[in-house]
């Protein structure tokens, strides 16, 4: 019944809906943080979810930490975490260039020092000259020649263009500042290469599942996605055939699902939530 | 006759094409010089055609540059040149924001110092708060904090976003390099601030004409275009009504031009030439 997707979760339907979810993803900017800001009474439901023996994992676009640096921000919010639940398109990444492409060249990293530590973990070259990829994430220190420099190594066919993700802005709420996103950066490289070729590694593709595939086994009939971006978010949960609920506390908003209930209603999650406190808050 | 369009001018062609031409708009970069190295022949061209009793007028995308910079650049090729003649796109935006536009408040300005100069030679103010208008030009000194300024200021929609070409390289020949032009660094602004809406200032659109015309009076009919980009050039030269020739020194190569016989033939210029020497050194 495609009319009840999209709908705010009931109370009633809190309980049902739980007890048929063992698995969680979760993406964190805009659901359990807001850069470095928690989201009143996240932690609290992540924490509460696994003390119910959900297993969860946490599946983030944001190229910009290691698993390591997000070590860090779970203790720093009070969430229990390990290594092993942490998937950022950082560590991913350089899981897909090692594992998935086979690839031995250099690359050329235009991302953050939190990026080439996982690229230098799975020993992955980034410096020097012969470059055989270009592999943008964000990076905030991004400048002219780097850019001259990124399109100049694409202009050669053979070069991979590997990108993290393409979320064209980071989620704030509540100030007018617009923070652009790695696709925002990334648009400079696909105009100034005219190249429409591109491997897209973040949501909504599903390398970030097949990279938490190669270490654990999923039923993707109970699991569940929460997200902040119908674009990303939702739509991975979608192509993983897992469960999926938008909460309202980053990026996406409830006119753009009722725009999607006329327009591609199969893109619709299954529920939405005012933010991620109101999935156990209900009674 | 179509067919004819987009060949070689041939020998016999030029005495006839020159004789029925009394005003020359040339484009710079690609056409007169690459960067900093003028192209062989050319600067001799120009000041043949001047010698000539032809009228010169000097019509260039590059945001970079003022009036005053471009004097400095002709005197170093020895080409004879007069303020009046010359016509970048700082200098045109300038003048549209406060002709055009009428616009009284302050804008945002992503490009060079020369844009700034030209902005203070009217008296655009381009600093402090209360900005009602991002502008964007070639600024090589871009980095992520001009990025969420320039952004969240095109957050509110009635902030205009006016850019001074889209020109998504700067030419280079006999290089391996490309560099990324003021086009490539839009699409930053573009994609982050989700916009479909912008004042296009430089080719292809006609604002260079019409600030030529504020000041000159022209005939089309006997005016031709020359330059190296079909998309920008030539397609400006089409909208003013002039005759046009596409040289082959910067960006645009014949198989481009081969391609647009097929897909859009009224795009294809008049002639085509090697290089701007090619235009008078053909007996």
């Amino acid at each position: 019944m495609t009319d009840s997707k999209g709908r705010l979760m009931q109370g009633e339907q809190t309980d049902e809906f739980l007890s048929g979810i063992d698995t969680f993803f979760f993406d964190c900017d805009g659901v359990i943080w807001l850069g470095n800001e928690a989201i009143a009474g996240a932690v609290e439901t992540v924490n509460k979810l696994r003390a119910k023996g959900k297993r969860i994992f946490f599946v983030s676009n944001n190229s910009s930490k290691s698993v390591a640096s997000y070590m860090k921000k779970f203790q720093r919010f009070g969430i229990e975490a390990y290594p092993d639940e942490i998937y950022g398109t950082a560590k991913v990444t350089a899981w897909y260039i090692k594992n998935k492409l086979n690839f031995t060249g250099k690359v050329y990293l235009l991302g953050s020092e939190s990026m080439a530590e996982e690229f230098d973990a799975l020993d992955i070259s980034h410096t020097g000259t012969g470059i055989g990829a270009v592999v943008q994430g964000l990076d905030i220190h991004v400048n002219y020649m780097k850019m001259i420099k990124a399109t100049s190594y694409l202009a050669k066919e053979s070069c991979l263009l590997i990108v993290t993700n393409e979320d064209d802005r980071l989620p704030v709420r509540g100030s007018n500042i617009v923070i652009p996103g790695t696709g925002s950066i990334g648009a400079i490289l696909r105009v100034a290469s005219r190249r429409q070729d591109r491997i897209l590694i973040g949501k909504p593709n599903r390398n970030i599942y097949d990279c938490i595939l190669s270490k654990h086994s999923i039923n993707p009939e109970s699991s569940c996605m929460i997200g902040d971006r119908i674009d990303t978010d939702i739509a991975f949960g979608i192509k993983c055939g897992f469960k999926t609920i938008l909460v309202y506390s980053g990026v996406s908003t409830a006119d753009e699902v009722e725009a999607l209930r006329k327009k591609s209603p199969e893109m619709l999650p299954d529920y939405c939530l005012p933010t991620l406190a109101d999935l156990m808050r209900i009674p």
